[in-house]
């Protein structure tokens, strides 16, 4: 994979964790948590796609407790939303789009690691949409939530399937660096267009 | 293993996570979930049982992401109970049955798939149990209820709990394929019985 | 490790083990749960946190699964709170400090199984905290509350994470037998201190 392209990926990946973890910051804020709340809603809404992932594939610790910029990213986001509180118009814009970058790249990622790891395009895709998707599920059941994604909303899991799809077609191809970011612009641009045009699932 | 015995056991097991999508699917009905929410309940219903035992066993990528039959199945399930609601006397009469036939063939592959892994009796019996009974948890809890199991219901846990015991007395005497056979009938069984009976638990 | 330090954190260790199923048990009969919802607490709550942990290691099947002293001990707990109601001062007065030690001996035991499988200090106090407070955390969940450790309580999860920093110490130094009991010893002790002078997180 060349060096700029690498670059690009890991950016967008701790964004979203960033972003994921501010998110959980603005609802532990809501509810009222003390610090650990703070910090566990980052963490689970940052890095519980992956580790889930991880531990789904079984083959070895999950990333996010041996690459340790990623706990880091989601504790100064927790950090950040304890000691300010996150809303107005700059977060309400870029939120969305931050989110969209996340679940594309993590759906991209995470279909990739399934299909190095020699699992097949089913499992790549699952794995994928599981990855981009997984973190928030376990924040909303913590919360005591039905979680999002079942319905009510503009496409998400949708497009986090097609990103993994994407990629599954670029790796057949061959072409990873370029699957993975294509798949990454696919899974973001269709979370945001159907967000902007209110497209939901029947 | 024959491959008659292991024909029958293959059905057994396919049926019961066709009946549990096919009730993963009813529950989203109910809750106006949209075809995701239809998907990730039908898997969850079927197949959540299975890949907690393969996680806690850590010997391996869950079967579920491996052999493709498996979520096939529980999307068919999701799409039929997706495109026409499913109820009337046919499923009320059909459903107890292959959901007990489920119940007795996964607490003794469950328990049959520890013991050939090394591990002992009362692993076994436990993960038998959590293999029949695991699913139905995480899905309760998807929907923020509490789990159906703990409570107020007529035998569940115990008959996959017996069936556990059932396939490691079979296995002691090296009759797998009898074991598997007769766990599946002991635990459909006593669940059948009991639901008939109104039995339940202290 | 010389025997007699060994022999005080296994009882220390089962101590909790057992007050934790107590618990489980205590919170089963105040929602009228039949004899399965007193053990799937108990082992939830007493066994929880170090089945997580070892999920997360992903370094073979769980220790509570392997050495079944612990599911016992559990069972046992959950057969005494279902005959005998637990209650009364005696339960009121030692509960606290069983549970205390029961942290402080888990993050301290947690770290050091982290560290000795090569993962670094980060992950080591994360993982700590997990196996100290993870099974209450999935108790809460299947009881349908929000997780108490999110806030609103005495320091719980703080006292872990300094029980589990404390190993890490005493690891770097060589002093693994010392390391487990004085990291019990600082997160027991943190624990009734904030407990009986009522800090609590901002």
């Amino acid at each position: 994979m060349n060096d700029a392209a690498m670059h690009v990926l890991r950016v967008t990946d701790l964004s979203g964790v960033l972003a994921n973890a501010l998110l959980g910051g603005v609802l532990a804020r809501a509810r009222g948590f003390d610090l650990v709340g703070f910090a566990v809603l980052a963490v689970v809404s940052g890095l519980g796609g992956g580790i889930i992932r991880d531990i789904l594939l079984q083959k070895g610790t999950p990333v996010a407790l041996v690459d340790h910029t990623y706990v880091l990213t989601a504790l100064v986001g927790a950090a950040v939303a304890f000691l300010v509180p996150i809303r107005g118009r700059a977060w309400e814009r870029s939120f969305p789009v931050l989110d969209a970058l996340a679940l594309g790249c993590w759906a991209a990622a995470g279909a990739q690691k399934a299909l190095s790891l020699g699992l097949e395009w089913p499992a790549a895709i699952a794995l994928g949409a599981i990855t981009a998707a997984g973190g928030g599920v376990v924040r909303d059941v913590l919360l005591r939530q039905v979680p999002a994604v079942f319905g009510g909303n503009t496409l998400y899991v949708t497009p986090a399937l097609l990103a993994a799809g994407t990629m599954v077609l670029f790796h057949a191809a061959g072409q990873v660096t370029a699957g993975l970011l294509v798949a990454t612009g696919v899974g973001a641009g269709l979370t945001l267009l159907s967000h902007h045009q209110g497209w939901r699932l029947p």
